[in-house]
């Protein structure tokens, strides 16, 4: 049986990153460990950890991409919640055998060889959920 | 300075506790810690932790309560995310110094002699976040 080792991140969708990090950041008071854009997906990415769960802050970088389509309908907010699996594949298996929809259904194979995969927010009661495997 | 020690949970908002629990908990395979009906928040509450973390999941018992008439407005998902912190007071304090806008200026008292209050979810970027201290 694959198991859930744990929540590696929780993202937050956001319009100004900087603007967000001056509650996340200087506010709360929490580090940020990276902040960087990946143009690749059209977008600026925040990690700020707490006790071994990263908080991510999403802006989207262009207005054609997935996540600026998102903020565009929804708002900004909670975004996504990621999971790590010991068996990636055995848990899209055990997924699909109980009928839960997948945004993807096989791993897909990420930087470093990091493998990972989307739930369908409709199989998961609104939830866009991400689990991903270490190399 | 105040120190925000952990994630407590992770909460999402659902229509039936029970089926939200065939994807938790039957088809990832997460542990229910807990099921129960809480008449004074009019809701249905289960917890399922993930190495140290809860997901809370809530169901509306009453369609006039705060969390029914959310879900009625934004439908199922993500709802809110709960930071432990060692000091609530001064948490609070070093918010309002910042200007972050509050639900609640004081801390509540909770079951247990438990400490929270909500900031909010304009100050958090469109996230509801709660934040609490134990006695």
């Amino acid at each position: 049986m694959p198991i859930i080792k744990r929540i590696d991140h929780v993202a937050m969708v956001v319009e100004d990153i900087e603007g967000a990090l001056a509650f996340w950041r200087d506010a709360l008071g929490l580090s940020l460990e990276l902040l960087q854009e990946v143009p690749r997906e059209k977008s600026a990415i925040a990690f700020l950890p707490v006790s071994g769960v990263e908080i991510e802050l999403v802006q989207p970088t262009s207005a054609d991409s997935g996540i600026a389509k998102y903020l565009e309908k929804r708002g900004p907010g909670m975004h996504h919640i990621c999971l790590e699996v010991d068996d990636i594949s055995a848990m899209l298996a055990q997924l699909k055998e109980k009928d839960v929809q997948l945004i993807h259904e096989e791993p897909v194979i990420g930087d470093g060889g990091r493998k990972y995969a989307f739930i369908h927010p409709k199989a998961a009661f609104g939830v866009l959920m991400e689990l991903y495997e270490l190399p």
